[in-house]
């Protein structure tokens, strides 16, 4: 795989939204035995959270709850075209039965049996950036979308 | 997107590392400004080691190296099947010219003008698994490789 190098544009947190809600999973990031961790999930936009299935047996909620990241993508392995968003934020337990109920249908568990609690992360926070064929020149590279 | 939920499957690891070899993109997991972060890049098996192109500016090497997080995964998302691997280690960064120039054409950069570092994370440390149809029993669960 050997694919031309692609400009990253950073994109409105706007756009960051609606692209996060154009896909059904994510990866949610987290630390784990004090080691970074990372674990596919499956989420939903509602209002200005992205709502996430995760195991509450991963998960402690602690005082504040555990601050996360979720980041979803689709980047052609071809191409190497497509985007990337992150989320980060204090991650809420959502326990309003009204609102687990509307959700229920909306986000079935991606992992059976494990994915029995529901969080919720702010999109306040939310970056992310588009690869972009062309050069630099023109381009506006966001600076928390940038790319390791 | 309401797909049945799916059971975790523990893979070995030697089936993690020839999944992780078979898709050119993953997603680095790492500590920025006290912050969880991931980012999408690429990389490759070398050895024992998974070589991954990283930016400089974000990757700080002082002394032993970060512990990062690798991540790839592959899942429908209708079907809901496929595969998660992570890889949990010290990154090291390689200096190596004739390493560097023999990765070289395997590896070129995702991100344009950012990804000039190459690291390497030992895979001994790889933990994945398969998403699977079908009852719980019968499916052995990997413990690393549970999802939340």
């Amino acid at each position: 795989m050997t694919g031309m190098p692609r400009w990253p544009v950073g994109l409105p947190p706007q756009e960051c939204v609606r692209l996060l809600g154009s896909v059904p999973i994510g990866r949610l990031v987290f630390t784990a035995r004090a080691l970074p961790a990372v674990r596919p999930a499956c989420h939903v936009i509602d209002g200005d959270d992205v709502l996430i299935r995760s195991d509450a047996s991963t998960l402690a909620f602690t005082g504040t709850g555990p601050v996360l990241a979720y980041q979803a993508d689709a980047i052609d392995p071809l191409t190497r075209l497509g985007w990337s968003v992150v989320v980060v934020g204090r991650a809420r337990q959502v326990t309003d039965p009204g609102r687990i109920a509307s959700c229920q249908r909306a986000l079935a568990p991606l992992i059976a049996g494990t994915s029995d609690q529901l969080i919720a992360i702010h999109t306040d926070t939310i970056t992310g950036f588009r690869l972009a064929a062309g050069e630099a020149a023109g381009h506006a590279v966001h600076e928390e979308g940038r790319s390791p």
